[in-house]
């Protein structure tokens, strides 16, 4: 504990990995974890692997200096296993690649593989292996995560059909909302606490992918790392459809718009454009509707919001008061980071 | 083309990424590749799965200045294809997660990815995802790679029993000292050609790695990638043994020799404390000699070399015309990266 305030560089190497893998449990699955050339895993049988990396720099995806140490960590876990869940994939080890500069506190390095292990125990993830390296730039952690989907139960991008319906899980611009609060200096009023959580500390929507997965009750998902709008645009290139969304039925917590109100601005703009809301697009054939009534009652209090329909027309688009015109957002962001 | 001069930022994400997935093949094992939340992969049958990490960093592991980006690409692939093979592993998949600067050359781009799929399609990996993003920092290259190996012929470091011999592939310092030779500004010496291409496109010891497994012809196996001495240290320390080390059979190269008489240093010294050098060590038991002969029937040329014994004592030992002493290096290399 009295090294809480050394830096990495003067813990040296043994220190270092050893405060971290002694934190690490082994679960039966596992044939050989951290300390090796490798980790081994053995497989669920008669499923496929699912694997997906995210790296998250500092300065770029988050800022360690209104961001605590373990809301990195746990984001760092968090945007992979919610890259698992849109493929209906139950989440299952996980590799922590550390790029940490000399000057890092100790105490920082800790409260990141606080927030790492505690949302991978609640997901019973097992940390198997993983890197420590020097770097002259920012404190950056790639995760790589794989986890376990049966072969019928794989959700892509690219299932829409024309007449589908098109859903969302949670709410939307709450994470954004939750960030200019912090930026602006925390939450000054108390309602948006939850928006700031949202931000911070995202919960993956593993239950709900893999629920959806399991009952077969959508046609095609993915994730909204980088905006509604981005999403709901390349979920429509990959299925070789179009979508249009409906401005009136997206789901915005009411903080959310009361902050939008008082700043006069546009919360449905925010609710489309604005990344870092880890929820679920997916969408669901008419005839599953029975499917995802069942889906609705295992996931709790989790909203599920019908937001649009799968047209055969492949333009994006989005219907208001107005009128109809393109659906704003997700054509480049080179400010953030993409999917190979 | 005629965008090789331009920078990633200016060029864009879709163009980016196109430039990648477009020369990407599928093989029929990979249900899900490119493009979607998560890539999806069918399982060896009756196979364990493998997984490792390891991110190289421009100007700590690599120099720009004086490493073409193929070999770059080589490179970051390689490091984790030689982890697969300690484990006795046959490489299958493997994410990129490239880590930006904004004004690097799209070309310099184009040429890590080259090296990368060229190394990759050698040993029939797939490469089936991955993301992109930016930084403030130099470029980041963090490669994880998945194989396959059969339960029974897992290799780790902890097999090793007093008794066992132990060996190594390929030569040592060759990689070290054509990295003297490349910073003193190129092969100079004609001879040295050989060193410089074992420092920049390393070749994992795959071949030998699933060979030593399937014959069941190693008792415990690590790779060298921060040298002897270290992997000596963790090899012995995870099988709770000690290994004396002869210095006289330490396979060197005739022109790591040369070279190093030339400037009057300790060839011995670099071979066993110089990293870079993606060989295998590994141990072998005296009843398993019948099973590494039929090894070395299938490596081809590659050495085979016996330099030590395992012993009870628990000292990692060298041994050389003056006697025994501590076998040097394997603390500290905080300069370079460990792995979880």
């Amino acid at each position: 504990l009295f090294l809480r305030h050394s830096t990495v560089s003067s813990l040296g190497e043994r220190a270092l990995i050893a405060r971290i893998t002694s934190r690490l449990a082994t679960p039966p699955w596992v044939a050989v974890g951290p300390g090796d050339d490798a980790a081994v895993i053995k497989p669920v049988r008669g499923a496929f692997d699912v694997l997906t990396t995210d790296a998250l720099v500092d300065g770029i995806h988050f800022d360690l200096r209104f961001t605590p140490p373990d809301a990195v960590g746990h984001r760092a876990l968090a945007v992979n296993l919610s890259d698992l869940a849109a493929m209906g994939a139950e989440p299952r080890a996980a590799l922590l690649s550390l790029v940490l500069p000399d000057e890092l506190d100790v105490g920082t390095l800790d409260g990141i593989v606080d927030g790492v292990l505690t949302l991978a125990a609640r997901y019973r993830v097992a940390l198997v292996g993983g890197n420590i390296t020097r770097t002259t730039g920012p404190l950056t952690i790639d995760v790589t995560a794989t986890g376990s989907v049966r072969p019928r139960r794989v959700l892509t991008r690219a299932g829409a059909r024309p007449g589908d319906e098109v859903y969302v899980t949670g709410t939307l611009g709450s994470a954004a909302t939750g960030l200019e609060s912090l930026k602006a200096g925390g939450a000054t009023d108390a309602s948006l606490g939850a928006s700031i959580e949202r931000y911070l500390r995202p919960e993956p929507r593993v239950r709900a992918g893999t629920l959806l997965g399991r009952n077969r009750a959508a046609s095609s998902c993915m994730d909204l790392s980088d905006g509604l709008g981005d999403a709901v645009r390349q979920l429509a290139e990959a299925s070789g459809v179009g979508i249009t969304v409906n401005a009136a039925d997206l789901p915005i917590a009411d903080a959310v718009r009361a902050w939008h109100l008082g700043s006069g601005r546009d919360v449905t703009a925010t609710a489309i454009s604005a990344g870092d809301d880890y929820e679920l697009l997916f969408t669901s054939r008419p005839a599953q509707r029975g499917r995802l009534r069942s889906v609705r009652r295992y996931v709790g209090d989790l909203p599920i919001t019908r937001i649009g329909v799968v047209t055969k027309a492949r333009d994006v688009l989005l219907q208001d008061e107005h009128g109809t015109r393109d659906l704003p957002g997700g054509y480049e962001h080179w400010d953030r980071s993409f999917r190979l």
